[in-house]
């Protein structure tokens, strides 16, 4: 058996988001579909996480066993053909046996999308989240700088989500801006349930001059949710990179 | 009756077109609807010219005539309320009595988006020409210098379209890069039908090497069609903006 990795980018606006589940069509579904189709085989599509319903992809990871003899390298064509339009593979690889999509991942990037226009551009309805008013990008970008470092992020963690540990390590928080299109990138070592989407939901109340930058230090310390901002949509949501150790 | 003149985006991927025929639903027919909604009125609205099916609009401009009591410069809004995501109205506000959307039209500008992808991303499927291989973008930019100015258009004119004359002025051509989208913008005093796209079409040529950048020129001077490069896709193209008198 030979163990595949894909490198995946989707649009999830038509999905329920990336896991096999019982009320909606999901990626991982229809790529395992598109799996079978090409070699017959069952497989299970181990991805490095979940991304919820409407979130998309740049570079998904996830890796399956297979005794096809499609040559590994050529597998993201094939693939391709199977596959709907909001779902392309971009790459496929064989990859050591032991290789596992989500236990050897030790970091991802996500990117944050947000569209600044006084009427919602038809190019990005499903792809940024809009606001209305121009935001006060400079209060964000300080307000950022405090999410960096290893802290405990439990105020910034979907209510009812249960983990070991609470604490993570965000490497890195970078703004870029092309056009009205406003772009959040964000590097951790992990990051908990809706964990991207409350910290961005956060400093949009600090773009908005409802909480103030320097008191995101005082909402992480609190390890309460209720403290922290919106979770901001899931349509404005990208899965950038997953990291490796090599 | 007042005049109002509308400013208007869409993403043509879902519509016949522009202009109201009776094979398809087109983004006019679309726009006239939601304002005999608002009004009450049927109305004539006249854009400053065709997309074709799978074009979009940034900047379409369009005027109608009405009698209704909505503030001209919040028609707009009323407007978005009841029109698909896709299109949608950017600004409104009340014009010369006499002002024409088409007749009055001093020049406009589009933009082609080409993307340079090994596999078609998710998110620009219909939004861009995707080329699988690289582009001579040096070739293209000198090949594209030779449009500049006034010139017979004739073997850039789609074959079977009529008009009085095929001389216009392109006053700019530029090239812009943004990951792996570039886009050409053109501006000018007037196109011929589907001009910007075999304009596009015989620079993906010259990108290809399959015609050199000199031989633009001769091409321009043979006034024959069929010296020139493919029609590029409909789905890459972008009215931008429509130019008045002031």
């Amino acid at each position: 058996m030979k163990n595949i990795k894909l490198i995946i980018s989707y649009r999830g606006t038509h999905y329920c988001g990336w896991q096999v589940q019982t009320n909606g069509i999901t990626i991982q579904e229809i790529i395992e579909k598109a799996i079978e189709q090409l070699t017959g085989e069952q497989t299970n599509l181990i991805g490095s996480g979940r991304t919820d319903a409407g979130v998309h992809a740049i570079g998904q990871c996830a890796n399956f066993l297979t005794d096809s003899t499609i040559p590994p390298e050529a597998f993201y064509k094939a693939l391709n053909t199977k596959l709907p339009d909001d779902i392309r593979i971009i790459e496929s690889q064989r990859c050591d046996q032991s290789f596992h999509s989500r236990y050897d991942a030790k970091g991802k990037s996500y990117v944050y999308k947000i569209c600044e226009e006084h009427v919602v551009s038809p190019f990005t309805t499903d792809l940024a989240f809009h606001v209305a008013d121009s935001l006060d990008w400079k209060a964000m970008k300080e307000a950022a700088a405090y999410f960096i470092g290893e802290h405990d992020f439990r105020s910034f963690m979907a209510s009812g989500s249960s983990v070991k540990s609470t604490v993570r390590t965000i490497e890195e928080i970078s703004f870029d801006k092309n056009d009205s299109l406003r772009e959040i990138t964000f590097k951790g070592n992990g990051f908990l349930y809706n964990m991207v989407r409350i910290m961005v939901g956060t400093l949009y109340e600090v773009g908005r001059h409802r909480i103030a930058s320097h008191d995101i230090q005082k909402i992480i310390l609190s390890k309460n949710r209720s403290l922290a901002g919106i979770t901001a949509p899931a349509y404005g949501l990208y899965l950038k990179e997953v990291y490796y150790a090599n």
